[in-house]
């Protein structure tokens, strides 16, 4: 099972300090993960992330920089944000163990797997957090949780070799039975797009106003890792609810 | 029993980069690990090791130097050492995880519990290896073991943590920390035959055909328990496009 490591994707987010980056490098190989995208570095390349990776520079020469995080979950079926707080709208929190066995499921059900990190000192943006099936949260110290980045990545990397080696059995095989993949990340960010266009078109919510029933819908509908089918039968329903507003009013509303 | 880490005590003999003593009592310190004992330290006290320990100066400032592993493990019932490859008399071996079930057993049993770590390049020597109860083998990737020294005290004071938390510490608190109770089956009942109706209001499903849609809808909205907000919001969502699409065409539609 230990090569569905290839299918885990390390994601840090505006790191600022090169070293962090070679250190989760060398965490990564270390547990045998070798896909890291970096999204917008502060500072890289750098001599620092070199020789903090040792041993583990292929997995820096590998890495992929992009933009955004859109791009960065980019295919993934299931992803996963770490978390050193609670939020206003509470997301479902696992520990590193228990999120790498869910993991585990997913990837077993043939889905790639992202882990987002966040920044040094202010971690994931609460949007950020918003594109994630669930968050982790590594139980520190209360009276002093902050993780160095690296060290992060090497509890989170150990836990799921831990989980692929089969330690632990499964507490639950639903996802080995599914009938459809995972949806990936980036159609249900374009169903999430299109359904406040929906809800702003049938006057539900306002243009240009922001409040919390996004966030709310967009963790219903995070937390349930829709699969494929559900999201095109999602996206059916947007399209018809448009296409019967236009016809009785005889007007265009953009998709 | 998060208290029982205060018997847990970290070994470090002849390490030879300051910068790997700070991050292990930063690592320490995240855990909740207090106790950290320094055997002829190749350069130390020295700055790096400072910065790299962050906000975990007081474990460098409370730290012992010694200089033999006998002094190191004095008092301590219970000795574990990290091993990175197996030795010519197997001495009994189990990864982080068991290692820190056993540890815990032992601290609840009234015990001090030590964990030696050996130089970067060579780990520890056979005959330190011999002075311990067992020894700990980190579940490395076979093509790239060598891990980080902070890194491995990383991963061992985590599980020691974790063992005295018990396991999945925050499994199961989601629901109890969640913003909103769970919706009650009648009215998920009621929001889902109004779904229906609006579904045939927007000609996404002829009225009195069967088919798998509406099933697939169903499984959607049960398997993750939608909470009363989430209800009403959804329920909501309903309303609106219905009157949206009678202020259209002025007709009327019963909810």
């Amino acid at each position: 099972m230990l090569q569905l490591l290839d299918h885990v994707r390390v994601i840090l987010i505006n790191t600022t300090h090169p070293g962090n980056i070679g250190a989760t490098a060398r965490a990564m190989k270390n547990m045998g993960v070798s896909e890291l995208v970096l999204v917008a570095p502060k500072r890289y390349p750098a001599d620092e992330a070199d020789w903090r990776a040792a041993g583990a520079k292929d997995v820096l020469e590998n890495a992929v920089i992009v933009n955004s995080v859109e791009e960065a979950i980019e295919g993934c079926g299931l992803v996963l944000g770490t978390s050193a707080r609670e939020r206003k709208i509470p997301w479902p929190l696992f520990d590193p163990r228990e999120s790498a066995e869910r993991a585990q499921q997913s990837l077993q059900a043939g889905n790639k797997v992202a882990i987002m990190f966040g920044r040094e000192d202010r971690g994931l943006t609460n949007e950020e957090l918003q594109k994630c099936h669930f968050h982790v949260h590594i139980p520190t110290n209360e009276a002093y949780s902050s993780l160095n980045l690296g060290a992060a990545v090497q509890v989170l990397c150990y836990e799921m070799r831990m989980a692929l080696l089969g330690e632990h059995p499964l507490s639950g095989k639903t996802l080995d039975r599914w009938d459809h993949p995972l949806a990936n990340a980036a159609d249900v960010e374009r169903m999430m797009v299109h359904l406040e266009q929906v809800l702003i078109d049938v006057d539900f919510l306002e243009s240009g106003s922001t409040n919390q029933v996004m966030t709310r819908l967009r963790r219903l509908f995070t937390r349930q890792q829709l699969d494929a089918m559900e999201v095109n039968i999602l996206r059916g329903i947007l399209r018809s609810t448009q296409k019967a507003l236009v016809s009785r009013d005889g007007g265009s509303i953009a998709e």
